[in-house]
């Protein structure tokens, strides 16, 4: 227990609930019962209706060395929950309410989250390391035992109740189904917001996507909205395609079936000299330097959207970064999580966008583990896990 | 000969003139007398008024080896001439017409060139290696013996009269002084567009720019215009110092006077964080690293002006990218030159624009290899070189 918690007013009590619990790196999660604080200050106790599995939660499941592998620590990073309490001076969030915790900050104060050109809030957004966004390692989780147990990316939604603090949290309109709702807090927003705000993608316009997972559907599912009259998905798996048209895509190329040639060199003959935009959404730098040069000389714009673990440098040609290429990355798609979801949300209410397909499976919280086997088979695109079921 | 200037009309007759030839790399030019032949289709010949010196005419006047090596060769790609005479289908222009050379294409015509996003002619711009535009290895230009000369990037200033496409021509205004107006045919567009089409600077950002020759000059000087309320220029010639207040630095940073930190981190301090745009002018991947990482995490954009001749590959850190930052390139600044050169020479006129303070010398053309001693030796920014006097 730090200091910090130690003497702020506790203004609820804690609850004992369930939560799937990461003990030890790549094995199965443990269904345990644990404790959760009331929140602190700007903070909110959240009971999670469903969560969804993202490749994140993955790669940090498995991660097993560096400051970031933390253990026991409750993983989740995509759901939706409804306020169950508030700390103090939590302002626009009530009991009862729809939120959606989000692990990118927006404090809405300082200069970036201020400014109409970053989505980098300059005061959180630098800190992935901390449990709770304002008291460094203090946790909010105790086991069986009064172990601390590590928070993820300031969410943890695999667990019946958390705490998340306000910078991390937005209120959506109850009309939206939660579990198409839960797609929005991080993936789905991501790959349409890479389409929306970092690229700008406009009607007529070529774009190629690379890595067909759920944000690279996402982006297609936002340059379809904006009316790209091309939109070329790469990925090995075949059966990523048939999927791929329901989200816009109009081509593929399976790079196993390019022969001699690059797929770079492919794509400037399907498009006559290159796309306007391309997306990587696999976190290689060697497919980031191919989707680099597969956009048009003069004016291509290239939008990194993954990151490997091991974050290897990326490696560009100077002339093609000369002749007029942009390359450009970003995390959460560009978008502040309080401004842009709402937005987000009324796309989908007016049927305009497609959150429907990306859920492949459904399952009990306490089938978790399928979830992952489901993800990590290339078999689902996003499996929403229910809570009370 | 070639076939293509065999069966082309001759609309006039040859010029002989006077030239200043490259015969051999690295060594003094030589005036000789050499024959320009007229103009053919879609060709103007020009009287050259004045020419200047810029870096690029001395990468390829040291050039040994390789496709762009290649000699005798008339080099000077910035310059003001009068139209002597015109070809076939070449409209817009007309005897006495003041003139500017531009060695980047601009066919007005293709989709790029109609484009507003691109400057990179998709008809010509990728072809470097030719001598005219539209007729590949066809000279216009014989020295004393017969032997054809090369052209050097469809300009080939140097001379007394050159032959030059109309697709890199631009009519200018005669109200601006020759030698004002020569400066806008390469170096300071190329800065000036970096600031002002490229990057966009808006009023009150924060700049860095690497390298103060005369495009880091003139794209401070964009900056200045554009209201940046922060120039940081960067350079190991404290000399430069001074002469940047003149366009608008504000603030400097001598890499040698860093001690442990990085470049980077100095600009970071002075910044709050890192500035909002970014300029490598010098050439060097390493310094285009440090340009980068100099920029705001969330929002940075940094934009490259240069490159080493041996063009080696750039490199840059995963994260720095993915956490929101954006690197472009551009040739001519993002200028169109038909376009946009009139737009800045109205800026000019309008006394707004600083062109004077980059001429540093000025020579008669017999004088010329004096012109390339004072840029080697960083006592010259821009040399002007009377033809006539």
């Amino acid at each position: 227990m730090d200091k910090t918690s130690s003497f702020s007013i506790q203004k609820g009590k804690p609850i004992r609930c369930k939560a799937a619990l990461c003990r030890k790196a790549g094995e199965a999660l443990v269904m345990e019962e644990i404790q959760v604080d009331p929140p602190q200050a700007y903070e909110v106790r959240i009971k999670i209706i469903c969560t969804s599995l993202c490749h994140t939660d993955v790669t940090f499941w498995k991660l097993d060395s560096g400051p970031l592998a933390r253990f026991p620590r409750i993983l989740g990073h995509e759901s939706v929950g409804l306020v169950e309490s508030i700390g103090e001076h939590v302002d626009g969030f009530k009991q009862g309410d729809v939120v959606l915790p989000v692990f990118h900050p927006n404090c809405e104060e300082c200069k970036d989250c201020k400014s109409s050109k970053s989505n980098w809030c300059a005061r959180y957004a630098n800190d992935s390391i901390s449990n709770t966004r304002r008291y460094g390692m203090a946790s909010r989780f105790k086991d069986s035992t009064g172990e601390d147990i590590h928070h993820f990316l300031f969410v943890s939604s695999f667990s019946e109740y958390t705490v998340v603090d306000i910078a991390h949290l937005v209120k959506i309109s109850p009309d939206i189904p939660v579990q198409k709702a839960a797609l929005l807090s991080c993936g789905v927003s991501t790959g349409v917001g890479a389409a929306w705000k970092v690229a700008n993608v406009e009607e007529g316009s070529t774009v190629a996507v690379f890595g067909l997972g759920a944000v690279g559907l996402a982006v297609a599912e936002g340059a379809r909205l904006r009316g790209a009259a091309k939109i070329i998905g790469v990925d090995l798996n075949p059966d990523k395609f048939e999927l791929g048209k329901k989200f816009g895509f109009t081509d593929f190329v399976n790079p196993t079936l390019c022969g001699e040639k690059k797929v770079s060199e492919v794509i400037k003959e399907m498009t006559g000299g290159g796309v306007d935009y391309s997306f990587e959404c696999v976190g290689l730098p060697s497919i980031l330097s191919e989707a680099f040069i597969s956009t048009r000389t003069g004016s291509g714009k290239t939008v990194m959207l993954g990151m490997g673990k091991h974050a290897a440098p990326i490696s560009l040609g100077s002339f093609d970064l000369l002749s007029g290429r942009t390359i450009c990355g970003s995390l959460f798609g560009g978008l502040k999580s309080k401004l842009d979801i709402p937005v987000l949300v009324d796309h989908y209410l007016k049927k305009e966008l497609n959150l429907d397909s990306f859920i492949t499976h459904e399952l009990k919280f306490q089938e978790i583990n399928k979830a992952f086997e489901l993800l990590e088979e290339g078999k689902s695109l996003r499996c929403i896990i229910w809570m009370d079921k």
